[in-house]
């Protein structure tokens, strides 16, 4: 076990960490961001990583897909899914979930900010989306990136043995690998920094956060189910995606499925200690 | 301005806590969390600050409220609003916004967790939500805190001079004070600690963002607008409604107000930077 004042000086930090701003902060007066220094600013987006030839135009047309419209119905029956059922998914309903939770809607300024379908602080968006595609209709399985300048994605490799990799890169969680698309979303540190400069991390959790309830509020909006990751390996997920763990790493993975209604009583054996413990 | 090593350090120190488990932790292999050591659960919710005559107990009946239903317009229509027309507000539009974002739908086992209207790690939950009221039907303005398992609001406090109050809470942001209604939300870190111990803050951060885009999109499915704000002050967002800034503080604010398409032109005001400087 952890000493405790060991411990209790690591949850004295991560509480500070998540605190607003302080008149005792040592660093706040003499705070200059690399935009106030009038750096230049990064990328918007991170360029494609392969050649055209990989690319996949997704639609934005989601008038097809049959969709839960009713906003109390849709915020109350949003649940953590865990249990899918492996049927295909298709290719509409995967772009209406990229669409969703980073879909580009306009740019501000010549090339200011994006702005998209979620907020981010000072519109930054600082994410990039990878997906490990194991059961979607007319993709390949395999690792991929969204391109979301063009609403495309981009095939990036096949993946060996994905249901085991998927798996190790979540704890062991062996759930998630029978997902039909794993939502693996990186942070492109600079991209925030360079506004926000030490202020950047905590607003972008909360970010990925506003992202991440989309992705949930989507994927319930059209009869899928989702359930986000806490428990990841930092080193495993950037493996997969050839991240480089500094400039980039991975942040928060969902995986999403398909489910049918049935199951939900099957989901209450991933709580059964609360039975057996009598919580 | 900052030395460079003191803020690369700062910076590496953020990036650090943003990310996943690592096989190079040297704290994981010992950690235990006090619900594994079978410490007492503390408290799904806040005890109610005042005494039971100051309880307005809330609606959960919606059908009066006009909704904008369509998910892929209300994903499309969401955007940040800081220009409000301060009309009244009513007390229905903002007891779906309580729901909305914290919300409880169900208790697992006999009192182990909530289950809300947005997701949470663990489904720990660990916020609680207070309001400056400026300008909603049928409330006194002044300091409010909302009772989740009763769904009802309390009234705290009268508030002097709350327009000077909201706006120095928020960094002198003074657009805030306009809103009819400011939505504080504080974490209870204990409550997430409990169970994920030096690993919570990461995961209650996002959690945060769930909460904080629940709040978007039900604000813009009642034609309402809103603004989440990352710069606000910690003490006297504490002082405002007696948080002690340990077991409790400020996490993440959010104004609400009555808006009109036609001033959607003239929220680019804030972003004359980006014209001025031909961003």
């Amino acid at each position: 076990m952890l000493n405790k004042q060991t411990q209790n000086e690591l949850i004295s930090r991560g509480r500070a960490f998540m605190r607003g701003y302080r008149d005792d902060d040592p660093y706040m007066e003499d705070f200059e961001s690399d935009q106030d220094l009038k750096l230049p600013q990064p990328p918007l987006v991170k360029a494609p990583m392969t050649a055209d030839d990989h690319r996949i135009v997704l639609t934005k047309d989601f008038s097809e897909l049959p969709m839960l419209h009713n906003l109390r119905q849709l915020l109350s029956s949003r649940r953590s899914a865990r249990i899918y059922t492996q049927e295909e998914m298709t290719l509409t309903q995967l772009s209406f979930l990229l669409w969703a939770c980073q879909g580009i809607k306009s740019i501000r300024g010549k090339s200011y900010a994006t702005l998209r379908t979620v907020p981010s602080g000072g519109a930054r968006h600082p994410f990039e989306t990878y997906l490990m595609v194991r059961k979607v209709e007319g993709l390949k399985p395999g690792a991929y990136h969204y391109l979301p300048m063009e609403h495309a994605l981009e095939f990036l490799h096949d993946v060996d043995e994905m249901d085991t990799q998927i798996s190790d890169s979540l704890c062991g969680q062996s759930w998630a690998a029978k997902a039909n698309v794993v939502f693996y979303w990186s942070m492109v540190p600079y991209r925030a920094e360079w506004r926000y400069g030490i202020y950047a991390h905590r607003t972008a959790l909360m970010d990925a956060g506003h992202m991440g309830e989309n992705l949930y509020l989507a994927c319930t909006g059209i009869g899928l189910g989702c359930c986000a990751i806490g428990a990841f390996r930092d080193d495993l997920c950037n493996q997969l995606f050839s991240l480089n763990g500094e400039d980039e790493f991975m942040l928060y993975v969902v995986p999403v499925g398909t489910v049918r209604s049935c199951d939900k009583a099957d989901e209450q054996a991933f709580y059964k200690f609360v039975e057996d413990e009598g919580l």
